[in-house]
């Protein structure tokens, strides 16, 4: 549409952000170009930065421009509870939202046989390893609730058993704010299966 | 939240560009990290070039990163024909949706006189210029239609009266599949009152 190379090969790059459509690529372009050339320089050099130096956690396989990242290197962290998760957002929504202060394990992804995906491809002898090397207590099972998730929270529990570390699994049942009336069956199955003492 | 100070500097620099939050931010940059590096360094390399080299059109005033844009200098365009619009975005819109072969002008802005945007501030004198030394044959008024659009495009058309140029102005209605049940009432009266034979 235009014949501008620079503009749009900036529409293009755009457009490889998640969510963003033409509409919005032409919004983000015409915004930074026209009222923010110095957050275009920002986000240009945030991005190539982080994408040269940020790799993975060697312990807990979090994002990290570290060997060891921040969180597993805080020893003022309580390394007996080791919560997971299944993307690094994941870990950023937990550090965001509770004031969990244990340490993390990204599976960075989930067991799903129908794709192929079994133990040995999510790497879960990495996490069987810190079970047998690392003085772990409680083993928080953080992944999504949906059924690949409950598939692989199910064999980390097995996982965590044979180790003798107790398992528990993230609370489910209605969301803050949520209206009886419009949640679907298995939530309001499960948030009535899950009573608890009032 | 993190303290991983590339991630972090990443989400904060996302969140410069319009419409995105924290979570749009956090979703944009695990995407890049995660899946899609080739895509960072990409748009990092694309708004380096673009925040570098991109300024306005000497003519027209669109974005470009010569001179003269590429339109201006396109000889098979109808030079006669001046489609006058408020942002370059609106340049990409009318040529994305349409066929229009002529050329445009950029106001960069709207007259605005509460905000203290009058002719002057505009640089109406560099279309009135262009009026005075190009064969404009007619001055398409294609401003939004809003309040200050609708005051811009009638100080323009008086503008075109004293060069002896023909002024036309988009036409406003029923916009494409809108249903008249639940059109404000002011499209609805433009609409009635602009009504066409058929």
């Amino acid at each position: 549409m235009t014949t501008e190379p620079a503009l749009e090969e900036l529409l293009a790059a755009l457009r490889c952000l998640p969510g963003v459509g033409t509409k919005s690529a032409r919004r983000m372009a015409l915004h930074l170009l026209e009222r923010d050339r110095p957050g275009a320089r920002r986000l240009s050099r945030a991005l190539a930065v982080a994408a040269d130096t940020i790799g993975h956690c060697s312990r807990c396989r979090t994002l990290t421009a570290a060997t060891i990242c921040a969180r597993c290197a805080d020893a003022s962290r309580d390394a007996g509870v080791i919560c997971v998760v299944e993307t690094p957002g994941d870990v950023l929504a937990i550090e965001g939202a509770t004031d969990f202060r244990g340490l993390f394990h990204v599976l960075l992804g989930r067991l799903s046989p129908l794709d192929g995906i079994g133990p040995a491809e999510l790497g879960l002898d990495r996490l069987e390893q810190r079970l047998h090397d690392e003085p772990v207590r409680e083993l928080i099972l953080a992944t999504n609730a949906s059924v690949e998730g409950e598939v692989t929270a199910h064999y980390l529990a097995e996982m965590a058993a044979r180790h003798g570390v107790r398992a528990t699994r993230i609370a489910q049942g209605v969301p803050a704010g949520g209206e009886l009336e419009y949640l679907d069956a298995g939530t309001l199955s499960h948030a009535l299966s899950g009573r608890r003492e009032y």
